[in-house]
């Protein structure tokens, strides 16, 4: 983004009413925000959570609490406005899409549901490649193409979600492959596994990152051999997002895993990622420290679905209304210090 | 408050569709305010931030950046709505109320402010004691009555905020007071005053606790010998708000030293007080620790007003409607982990 756009926004911020920096964090949003989409006095607008869903084969090695069933069942949760990031949505004002990218499950269509289902989910990891070289560049097209969409229809800021049932486990498995990271530095419970199944879902990712060897110099080879569909899907949108000048908040650890995807393929898309919350999943820190971000909130989160950022798109919003409605110091008759 | 009403709100919690205790803080808060309020369905009701102003005496001494006009003008910024805490009110949907507590200045009656003036002001604490035994009482008093009001009216949440040029010198002299710690450990920038500024407030801070030599086992003769009015009327809020079982968000540094004072006379009053956020002012972290509160936003704040209280009412809203809006496991057809 450019820096002369960040700097006229904060010398904005400097003639509000205020000592100068004394809102941290809502103006270094708004600042950013503003040099993202070129605007100084950007409006609160259209907020859109997409939600990607998508079915994991490594489920079948026993990874996660939860049946891969669930993944489905979320689905139909989400379009009834149930869920977690149904209610934490609406409280922020944004809409919440489903984009069904990889569920095993055929779907009747429904508002708010985007068919978009490029396998029905990815293969076991801990077998073989989780996708082809294909697969995963047609998922990243479709959160492309939606970022282009957003943008033609004048939505003023996307954010990340995801749904699938295991995505935990290809989520430390990118980071590892990109970092230096051991794979239990970087893996945790997911919904709440217990220290015999921890144990277990490290050996089964220290497994498929042996037999798979991603190579962490292309991007596209680590998502397709042990990534997801939604993964991929929200790599996508982040780099559609990025290309389209639309800020995009990106929630916790497995959305955190498609955006350390688009920041290893294009290092410049980092700019325009407001990273939402830290998760509870350990290995968050390194990916939020390999793409550079820090996060706004810290409300010990692990749900994932696009809870984090509808709170965060709740906080950049502030922060905009604190750019664009406060008195400066000449409006209010305010001595300066 | 009843742990049987925590316990309660938790369970209601763990039946909904998400990984039990995923949502943290969310989860923490609306288990929290059921248990306060008695109702384990509690509704998004109305907020009000209360906002105590008042002067110092302490200021002739030059330990702040802006001048005492400051003070009345930002009075006069929050009733014509254009000040940091009545945006981020607007945006959380809380109401604010200006107290003019001891502001040396004779405001006319405005919608907005309410007008209880103890005294113009504090006096300096470098030479003498700040306020009469009989002056703190009356302050403490006026915030016990507002709160006691607000239940009658039916808000259902209140928070705090002040102004008063000057008042961060009274909060690190209170905590000093109270907590073994030096006044270099708990004195900082306030508004942004230089080293020099800092080491030369840092030295009238300890000259007037070495003067008033407060009693640390009577928080009367802290807040009267070293305190300010705002920081009074916060503490007879905080007591007001917990003998009325209404929940209280207290924002950063000199709300928290309101709310310290409240707590050093009733330690139960704790239960009742949401920490809204990690003030930048270094000795906010000892009262924190102190009240044995953990703050639930860490976004660099240090404008006081209300602003953060303002922002964690918001979060304390989407919490409440976690518990009351998220579908259970049963309604959506969701298995189990």
């Amino acid at each position: 983004v450019d820096e002369t756009l960040l700097a006229q926004a904060q010398a904005k911020l400097d003639n509000k009413t205020k000592p100068l920096g004394s809102l941290g964090t809502l103006e270094e949003v708004a600042r950013r925000f503003a040099a993202i989409t070129g605007d100084l006095s950007p409006q609160v607008g259209k907020k859109v959570i997409f939600t990607f869903a998508g079915d994991h084969g490594i489920v079948e090695e026993g990874v996660s609490l939860f049946p891969k069933e669930v993944t489905p069942q979320m689905v139909l949760n989400f379009l009834r406005g149930g869920a977690g990031v149904n209610v934490l949505a609406r409280h922020s004002g944004a809409e919440v899409r489903v984009v069904d990218i990889g569920v095993d499950y055929d779907f009747e269509p429904a508002p708010g549901l985007i068919i978009k289902k490029i396998a029905k989910g990815t293969r076991n990891f801990a077998k073989g490649s989780a996708m082809t070289r294909e697969e995963a560049v047609a998922a990243l097209e479709v959160g492309i193409e939606l970022a282009a969409q957003a943008k033609a229809e004048g939505v003023t800021m996307v954010g990340t979600g995801e749904m699938g049932i295991g995505n935990t486990s290809p989520s430390s498995a990118i980071i590892a492959a990109f970092s230096r990271c051991s794979v239990r530095e970087v893996t945790h419970r997911g919904t709440g596994i217990n220290d015999g199944a921890l144990e277990h879902k490290i050996k089964v990712i220290e497994a498929g990152l042996e037999l798979n060897r991603p190579d962490p110099n292309d991007p596209l080879d680590v998502l397709a051999k042990v990534g997801g569909l939604e993964i991929a899907g929200i790599a996508g949108l982040v780099l559609g997002a990025a290309a389209n000048r639309l800020p995009v908040v990106v929630d916790g650890f497995i959305s955190t895993a498609g955006a350390l995807i688009a920041c290893e393929m294009h290092p410049c898309v980092r700019e325009y990622i407001f990273a939402a919350h830290a998760s509870v999943e350990i290995g968050h820190r390194m990916m939020l420290e390999r793409i550079g971000a820090t996060p706004m909130l810290d409300l010990k989160l692990r749900l994932g679905e696009g809870t984090g950022a509808a709170l965060a798109m709740g906080l950049i919003d502030a922060g905009l209304k604190v750019l664009n409605e406060m008195a400066t110091f000449a409006e209010a008759g305010v001595s300066e210090g």
